[in-house]
């Protein structure tokens, strides 16, 4: 029941945010960056407290440093908002726009979809994140965030809701859904009558149980199983390069590698050198008998569990393949179509490669940490979407805004 | 089991079908319209059965006329395959090319969905359609008609397979799902492993089913509950003559109108000159009391059943309104966001009404039935989604298509 009422609110507040220019919208979006700059102390009092909670609780370390928040991190989260700001407005971009024979004036127009729900985990700067897209795409948030960030998500909502109430919006524009248990997510994705979609950001469980439970419409995003394929006419030091930095530059992300591919005829070359690099980088080699043979105890050998799987950490499988087709073959069966690359000096066997890899971002030397929307020039991303429909890779403002045709006649009847 | 083993297949046809050229995909679209039109009397004789088990069982003669096929109808068939050939290919169209300050040049291409299910109901030539449009997009198709065209599906698709064949693509790029059972259609519906998209065209109460069950995400289809708003500054002959077509046209298609909203200004010059439109298409009035109290025995009073309702009939509610803010508020409330429509000289009310009104189609001066692929320049569609994500109006080739970056580098990390 209080799901259905949030929704309620939710949709007549994005009736109202769909009208909205972009100054205003700018204006609220400044207001909520300095409100929560402004509020800094109670959020730092909110996040000790859930920070204290979850070390009573015994989380791992990794764990509650995502949970943290700092004066850096508020800042990070205030300079957000602000970027999200500077961006342009993605609402009434001309998609297209014909006249057609009978004299009917067709403009396509983006629109906002309406109403967006994010269900996440522990970390509290996706609240201030997600409310930042999706308010300048024109869309009110449903905030749903994960039990142990509770009294930060609490503090920094307030706080931005606050701020909008101030520049003119509706505060119900962005709500937190206070109730982290699973039936408040769980009546979310059944929430069809006010959510026009739902995001979930975090980990590859949520996202499973979201595209498996919700009858809204879901964007999926995330789980990466990238590989990095490297062909016989591969430069050695690039290819240990590119596998070092997707491997090793930030092993908890989606876009990081998972598995390198080599070719039999380089093998012998590059996989030294390949373990050179991580091996400076304590990062263990989980490798096929192939593998094992050039890499000896450098290695440890791969079992099936290994193909296919996203380690999220300094642990990376390693197979010989016979030729490019047998890599594009096993990428195939163990993509999860996020990020995959092709290290080669052949632009016949990279073109081959780039067309047959259906994955949201298929590289041709080059790492694949750049898949996202900083990188690719969105300014700001809500996610990487893994799934076919809608969008496909990084997802930026555009990504959250949907369509319709005005048309312009002059008594038209068909 | 047996939809496990379709779908695998239609998964292995998928990857080969993705990296046919244009040349071999129309020369199998020609090859599929020679071979209906060949197979004329094979499917006359099937559809002949299929006619006998559906009068014996008592079929009404609109749902008859739907699932006759006759040769006209079935060169109508072929011509439509033609018609696809003949359509530009979307696969492969650049949509986004940059180079990053990097150097990373970004090449973002359309490329097909992947495997897309069709579950529709009795009207035979939506097979070959539904074929036509998935193979020239690159899709491999599983069909799931209605029991009742089961002979006539089977004929059709029986000579399009042995087309494929002979045109070099798998014959597993179209599949039929003989079982009509509800049970097939279920499991289709939960078939994520190989399905990526789920297409329902019929009635609304099978598309409500498919969005409510599926885990496969959906294209939602259908269902118009379209609205004539005439304002106080409309062309009363030009109102009369839009909604006499919205209407009379044709009254089953989901671009019909269902309602008039009048402003209560024009309500007693408007209103007769409509009354005498719709009386000579034999279509009846149902009128709110300010309705009834202008038309008198020319309507007949309107219940609270009659707002927002699709008739698909000769049958249309009409209602007055205080204001252009109180018919905008009300197609809020009742429209199925398809198509809406105002008819009025004031530029400014139109701009007000195409701005606040959210449909993947808000007209101002035309009729609704516009709303059609053929009619916005698409060749062909699939259907018209009235769902904000992935695409939003007609479903025509482009938007059977998803997309990639393919990206190249000269050895860039992060």
């Amino acid at each position: 029941m209080m799901l259905e009422q949030i929704g309620k609110q939710a949709k007549q507040a994005a009736r109202v945010l769909a009208g909205a220019d972009t100054e205003t919208k700018n204006r609220a979006l400044l207001a909520m960056a300095d409100a929560i700059e402004q509020g800094a102390e109670q959020l730092l009092a909110a996040n000790g407290e859930d920070m204290a909670a979850a070390r009573a609780a015994g989380m791992n370390d990794t764990m509650l440093d995502r949970l943290q928040l700092t004066a850096e991190r508020i800042r990070g989260m205030a300079d957000g908002l602000r970027d999200v700001a500077a961006l342009p407005d993605p609402v009434g971009r001309v998609l297209d726009d014909q006249v057609r024979p009978n004299g009917l004036h067709l403009v396509k127009v983006a629109v906002p979809i309406g109403v967006i729900a994010v269900i996440y985990e522990a970390r509290p700067n996706v609240t201030a994140d997600s409310a930042a897209l999706c308010l300048k795409s024109g869309n009110a948030v449903i905030l749903r965030g994960g039990k142990e960030a509770i009294r930060s998500n609490i503090a920094s909502v307030e706080l931005m809701r606050a701020a909008l109430k101030e520049a003119g919006l509706p505060e119900n524009c962005v709500q937190l859904v206070t109730d982290t248990t699973h039936a408040s997510a769980n009546a979310l994705m059944h929430l069809n009558a006010y959510v026009d979609v739902l995001i979930p950001r975090g980990s590859q469980r949520l996202i499973r149980a979201t595209v498996e439970q919700s009858t809204v419409p879901v964007i999926q995003t995330g789980s990466g199983v990238c590989h990095i394929y490297v062909d016989k006419a591969a430069d050695p030091d690039m290819a240990a390069s590119i596998i070092e930095n997707a491997k090793t530059s930030r092993p908890s992300v989606c876009n990081a590698a998972e598995c390198m591919l080599i070719h039999k005829d380089i093998a012998p070359v590059v996989l030294p050198k390949i373990a050179d690099r991580l091996e400076a980088k304590h990062t263990q080699i989980r490798g096929d008998g192939r593998v094992m043979a050039i890499l000896g105890s450098r290695a440890v050998p791969a079992t099936v569990d290994d193909w296919g799987r996203e380690y999220l950490d300094y642990v990376m499988a390693a197979r010989i393949v016979d030729s490019l087709e047998e890599a594009i073959d096993y990428v195939y069966r163990y993509s999860t179509g996020h990020s995959e690359c092709i290290v080669t000096e052949d632009p016949a066997a990279a073109e081959q490669y780039l067309n047959s890899v259906d994955a949201a971002a298929v590289y041709w030397n080059a790492s694949t940490r750049f898949t996202d929307g900083g990188e690719f020039g969105l300014g700001a991303e809500i996610g990487i979407s893994t799934q076919k429909l809608h969008a496909r890779g990084p997802l930026g403002l555009n990504e959250l805004t949907s369509m319709k045709y005005k048309i312009y006649g002059k008594g038209q009847i068909r």
